[in-house]
């Protein structure tokens, strides 16, 4: 099967350096990890960032488009992160994700290392599900088809997983809103870290985190938290030579 | 009603754009957050920032008049925060306070996320009651008359308040004046929240607590902190083209 | 009595205003505190920054001179901070002493508020006590005659003294030395900070902190170390204008 | 004995500063800590920063060639550091060594301080043994042959050795290998340090670490880190004049 790309899908290659600067800026990704998104023209493509290009410097030729079904890259070119079937394995089974964000962020990695689980504390953390996130009980690289598909089995319906002493895999309604919660997360994950520094933190729950939930999140506020911290990576030089 | 402005007031706009970059560049205000002070010229009328324009980019055109009286924005134009009933609810009841601040302090969550309270351990504080502050025991916005209502009953005849898992609201004599009241609650909070990692801090009260009340604060200590802060933002870029 | 200054002793402003700037770059010291020095030409006068000029862009003609048996600055023009009582009362009682920082330091303040003592962790602290330095249990302003003296008393023979809830002071045998001091100071209190937050530390002591003692510090030692520091602080660009 | 060197090995003297100057930008090494690496023309040699040079402006004139079996510099000019005999003392002993580094990061030192063992957390310590690394238990520095053999003999055949209250010594099968290795360590020491903050961490053994070495590291990994650490170094300005 040959896959032709749609002209207007090379929209993907900017936009997601964009997003993985963002990331590298905010803090929630390193030298490792990757974005991806599913394209819009055709849902069984993704683009995602390969594997070599420095994740601080990215730019759009270094992103990649991947046939979902073949598993495998389209066209010829540097390969995409050995982790793929993360994102592969997700879209596959749930067709409300359009964006993907895997990455090492330290304060979810330290909770995972104690057995703590991702809870909402803030309304920073209010998209979170009031009984904490999925977890998924390994710290090997997810590369292969097997460890895919169990990863995204750990994942279900939720938006936010925990990788014990690896890292988190998020999903949104478009990269935009991936970004978002993979940020919302760690800074939900800092303020449960050092809540629990001092003391038993009270997580949000019941009425109160569904009030919380409906006065945040969705698109309005995708688009404030992605647009602030846009514009902080941009003043701190990060989205130069984009 | 119409009110009309002095032209005057206009001094206001420029002051409450300086007064939230210091917050900005002080740490205790991020992409939410809200500066307003009481006009001199009609104590009904007071001017905030609105709720759009980015914290760390300001300038006197983001700030806006407010009929407190009447609940509405003063002229066309963005409207002010959501939560403007924080600054109208206390303005009404509190004829000393002329400046008020709304943010959300890194260390004041934390402490309020496991029960504890903002009490002085350091001269820094030394403004706060010895007992603590009082809490506002909901994480909600504070978007309406009746939640504003409850949170200026909260806060009472005190200078600062805490919002569990939410942030603090501070007030003072000028706008000058809450700024410094936020920028030392939440250096006050970072303290207690660093001895309470290692131990019970020992709090400050009685006669030692009215010494150092007496030998800081007011309107000399105002002036000495906000020229040390907005030096220290300028220096830092924060205030460029204010 | 009127004090002549020796005109070689103006290099005490220069000397003292770049100690000033160090202490800042290397963060312990904030918009308070003072570094003073004592005349090699007259005992009886020391030089310390003036109670106005921040300590940030401090310059040579923001140090003043001062009659310590007097009690009184020389000459004309802004006085000393308010706490001079500090220098002046150490200067009388130990003739060993050249130099004096008093500053607020974070991590020796977080100790002293849950009653820990500074004592060595680790070779930067090695020029400490084993059993830990002295007290002033007290954490008023120190800006009268008879707090100066408890506080001295409460120094005693040693070089480094905490203040409860407030600070430290320490001496050395020359200004560079006690700001070398200070500085060594508050980096075994973050060590020691640190090992607290997770466990009980093993303090040096006994022959290992004689032999740890024996290999660092004196006179090499604190060119050593204040060549580091004094570079650091001119590649942040802390000391341009000096 | 005199030893002449081949004049190929004159690139130690670049590579050796540039690995001090990623080690001192990625915060394992401050004003103090060497980098050595065996000389490939001449087991018996090795190359080493001196004493005195800063180690953040170091150049190749900085660095020094040293003849293991004599215990003596090669040619005239500035002394390897006092503690050299780290580095041959291991060099004797290991011939599967070509690069060492010994510095004094931050968290591997409060670990040490209350007794807690270097051990697995994370896939970026995932090259430490299950069981935890050698401790050389004393914190004095390791400036005669007595001390440096007690110190080999500690670290046998390990690849990392903690020195209690004073740092570590890391190995490599080369320079750029040793600076990874101690890179890795103090990373994983520091997500060890926040999770043992607030619980018990799961410490990674058995099959699950076996996957996890056998994935990262060797020479794959150590250019991938390497290539990394050194282009933020660069970005951050560390690398230039070298």
């Amino acid at each position: 099967m040959t896959t032709t790309l749609n002209p207007a899908s090379t929209r993907y290659g900017e936009l997601i350096a964009r997003a993985v600067r963002i990331c590298v800026a905010a803090q929630v990704m390193d030298f490792n990890g990757h974005v991806s998104g599913r394209d819009e023209n055709d849902p069984n493509v993704m683009w995602i960032n390969n594997r070599h290009a420095s994740r601080s410097t990215l730019t759009a030729k270094d992103v990649v488009p991947f046939d979902i079904a073949a598993g495998k890259r389209i066209g010829e070119g540097i390969e995409p992160p050995s982790e793929w079937y993360i994102h592969a394995e997700v879209y596959k089974r749930r067709p409300d994700v359009h964006g993907i964000v895997h990455s090492h962020p330290e304060f979810i990695r330290a909770l995972s290392a104690v057995g703590e689980i991702l809870r909402p504390v803030d309304a920073i953390g209010g998209y979170l599900p009031g009984e904490g996130v999925p977890v998924f009980d390994s710290p090997v690289l997810i590369n292969t088809a097997a460890r895919g598909e169990a990863m995204a089995k750990a994942l279900g319906v939720a938006e936010a997983l925990m990788l014990r002493q690896h890292g988190a895999v998020v999903t949104g309604f478009s990269i935009e809103n991936a970004v978002v919660h993979m940020i919302c997360a760690e800074a939900n994950a800092k303020m449960q870290y050092q809540s629990l520094q001092i003391g038993k933190p009270r997580y949000l729950h019941g009425e109160e985190l569904k009030t919380i939930a409906s006065e945040g999140g969705g698109k309005h506020g995708t688009t404030k938290y992605w647009t602030y911290w846009e514009e902080t990576a941009r003043k701190a030089g990060a989205l130069n030579g984009l």
